[in-house]
């Protein structure tokens, strides 16, 4: 099978460090494929960015010539999963709540640790939409932007690994969730220093996604995520233009 | 004071309408100016129409060349909210929710009737995420698309009035919301026939905009809605190129 | 329009202060009439106040000779809104609730800052029963006494800038309301030390009244509100004995 | 033990029906003084009559010469309970709490039937406040007021058996709770007909209450319902005028 | 009358110091017999042995040959209690729920002290499943294990005063739970000491299960709690192999 | 890898339906082993039925004497996921919580139908506690017992789809979740009939603890989930009496 897997960022390298971590978790015969958006912010910090992300996830998406058995949106805490299920026929599977949902199986709360202060409020509110945030014990930033995690991964590990004793020790998680599709690869050695499960979304999210492909389930058409109804969409794709 | 309202979709006649709602309900020396977006779908009746009107009304509001006091985003139920709240200093205003927080003065309960049943979960979404669900009684489709609204004002009043008089005999709210922009200047009528207060988001949003320019107050910037970082933006503003 | 800002409390300098900070928040044309009741407390910081204060601000309206197209009742968390709804047909907006829904249009999360600790327990009940209460991050004391704040509005700023910052800083708001009637007129100094944006609960309130007036609504008579059946009073009203 | 028991209208033979209840219940020992208030409604159905019966209950129970062991606040989803915590030093007991944590104990969900359609939020409110919702399946109207319990008794039995079947069938209940103090003694008929527990809160309360003072347990006064601070308080209580 | 109170591990002393507890709380006239398991742990720490003391309590009251009016099940947060409720036509209180509802009649809100870290999240859930979680300010472990109590009472009291002291000063409670059925007989030392009421919740059960007996009310039969269907058991009851 | 499917009831034929169901599912390489326990009832439908299995199921997993990766709980909406969870090193997982988040990748609410009326409510708590109820929009019974899911699939099937249809229709779900081990296989025919997806309990724990065991993922083992404590436990395993 082939899976897309959508970078929220127009960042090149960071496209192939997730593909590359997602192929790491992919079962033999699943072919990952990296998409990188045509227009947006070369990371996503923020609601602008992350709504203009949305978009240019599905315009990606929708002009991807090839034949794909699902797509996973490797952003976390961003907009946009909804639209991508209205417009497409197989499974799309957001890292936000794969890694979540995953999470839930390993312990009784989880805490994620995220970039930067400003993305907690859209990644507790991503979780509240998606109806797993009632065992989540916090979500805490580690301080650092995204494009930093990239060029500082000593760093990163280490305020990493700072915020997850405290989500441990302090607000009682069992897991530690990687907030962030930058952090891709990062979890074993988080893993190593905090002693709890650590997820990392885009793994998580390539086994739900062959999960779902192997179980033949795709998204219920009948209401929230029918087709688009038949209208005149000026500008769309966006990018053609 | 001047006011932005910013309708969701392309339909420039509907602008125009939304724009009359908004005078009608405007104090004497407020400017309500139309804004209609550069791209996007004549009319927002999903998620991948909402995502692209939540980017495309950014795009539009920041193009806009005058000085204005508030804006207003007049689709109800639609994504982008927080990413002009970013975007801007002065204080931004959603129609969904400016309707619920005034149904909320005038009675125990509110039930909100929309357009089509595929719109009624992204109203349940955005009350949700707004904190403003926990008085929602129950959130109601007229069965009409958008646009019909327009072409056929006496059946969207009967159609709407049926199902208020459902949400108040079934569902015991008090108080009626109008659940789309196209509704607007429907109130009258549908309060004479239900007997309950019927809420115009246009309206409402109106009145909490004045209230807000008028006490001084506007987004806070300390955190999830301060100013985008600086950084690379490819494509942006996308109606430029 | 002239609305009726109703004290809660018995201390006529208290009514007095209240009244100049809705004047100031006021449109022209807008007349401010403050009411003190005829019996009860000279300050409310706890349950049998305030249940007395409710019945005093019924009993002094329902008393007041002129007409009126609204009501404030301008005590922070305090009992008795529900009954003054269904005694009149113009609007009527308890401070708490204007603050909190006026707040919730500029931040993520809002704190409020109050008087005594004792008093917070009644705040929070009044947002829970508000269904305002899910962006609320904290309530906090600044465990000045509601005339304490009268006394030495210098200290008083200190100790509400004082709680203001660790709500800011620890539980996350991105907006402080000023919770006690007797605030009015510190916001600005407060904003300035805090750097959030400070909603005080009277002038949010004349906005939500004016707003009301403005747009002809009022409070539903359906079910909740309606006028009380006709039936035997005894010793109603109260001051009249 | 000596327990008053507080009728929440000034209808004395309400007073005696209750009182009786009350006994009917009581361990041997146990003695059950009615108290009438001095002013008020004769009945309460709604915010205004149960916000001035909270105020009447607690000038009543302050004016009672005798010595007493525990209160019990009679009125089903009234207000003033924790105005009365904040006087005494003896445990309150509000029947529409006693019942509610009775009937917890005997099903997964249960049913409030009480008089008016417009009572059911003032319950609603107030199980909401109390924080026993959580396995509430509705509360029904059953159409008559609360005087006409006393009149029509078997009118009474068939309205709210009616009510409980649909509660019973359809909304998932396992216990009815009789939501008024007039309603008290009908239990034992309206069991017969549905064959689920029925409690009565006058009963249950008594038994509550009953406990608590042999368990030597009650209010605790170290923040929400410590004593009043020391004030001046003018006209109170308001039946010495 | 005649109470069961059930130990949930095997260990007599236990079972012993709870039936007396049980007594000193108990009415004149009830007799109060104490129940141990005849397998499991000889302390329930965890949800391994506590869904082993769920089975053995049922075994072991449905083994019970004499007559009997109630059962309390004196294990704190434990599983099991609606198995008992379906096997049995008697009530049955869970000690969990009788403290945490009595609790509720003396403060805004409460805390619970326990033994192990571990057992938080067990409590926490079968608060949450009791719909009694609302008002509980927190779950604080002492550190201690559950024979460690007996062991060593007075570093018990003292470890339990220390969170307790955090529970009212920080989390805000007003009242104290014991959280674990062998720290019967501690409250009164540690309501000395803490200044605020503390329930235990093998007395509240007491107090409780009698109140039920006395209005003769018992477990609703017509769904989650109807007798188990006649069908094939293999083994049971498990402790007569 | 290998995975243990433990049936909750003693009817041997329906563990081999399961098994089948569950190879299924798997991917190749995946060994599946069906596991009966030694004692119970040959059906669960109630809390005492239940309870034993959760003790029974731990039993035979315990004295399972071969090696294994992953171990799915094949009742719906079961007690004894978390015992299982602290006896075990490798993951567990719960059918009822594989079937709902795997759901909820599929559509905006779904809900689950199960046999009996009185399984609902124990379906509804297992839900709650595992946080995944917020997207559940309705449990459903269709009437039939465990057993005669097997004895007449034609039968079953029908009223398992008229459920379903209500569930689509009046409660807006958009995914239906078979609630019973026993219903596995009837996905396909429900699915033609109802036009949604539908999801089989036993095939999506299959994926998920596939995915579990590719990621390295496991039960973490800080607090809830850690070891039992070293102790004294009489009796066990049970069914080595």
């Amino acid at each position: 099978m082939r899976i897309l897997v959508a970078n929220v960022n127009t960042t090149q390298s960071m496209t192939d460090s997730i593909a590359e971590a997602a192929r790491a978790a992919a079962s033999p015969g699943t072919e990952i494929v990296g998409i990188t958006p045509h227009f947006g912010a070369d990371s996503c910090e923020g609601n602008f960015e992350s709504y203009l992300a949305a978009i240019a996830v599905m315009d990606a998406v929708t002009r991807y010539e090839g034949e794909f058995d699902a797509v996973i949106q490797a952003g976390y805490g961003e907009h946009g999963r909804e639209g991508l299920q209205e417009l497409l026929d197989v499974p799309v599977v957001d890292i936000t709540e794969a890694a979540a949902s995953t999470a839930m199986y390993l312990g009784h709360k989880y805490s994620v640790v995220t970039t930067l202060d400003r993305a907690v409020p859209l990644i507790e509110d991503r979780l509240k939409l998606a109806g797993l945030d009632a065992r989540c014990a916090s979500v805490r930033a580690s301080g650092l932007g995204v494009l930093e995690l990239e060029e500082d991964p000593d760093r990163a590990v280490k305020e990493i690994v700072s915020q997850a004793e405290m989500a441990v020790g302090d607000d009682k998680a069992e897991v530690i969730v990687l907030g962030c599709g930058g952090m891709s690869g990062l979890d074993a050695q988080i893993r190593e220093c905090c002693g709890v499960p650590v997820v990392d979304g885009v793994a998580a999210a390539v086994a739900v996604a062959e999960g779902l492909v192997r179980l033949g389930l795709s998204t219920s058409k009948v209401r929230t995520y029918a087709r688009p109804r038949e209208k005149k969409v000026i500008g769309w794709p966006l990018s053609a233009r």
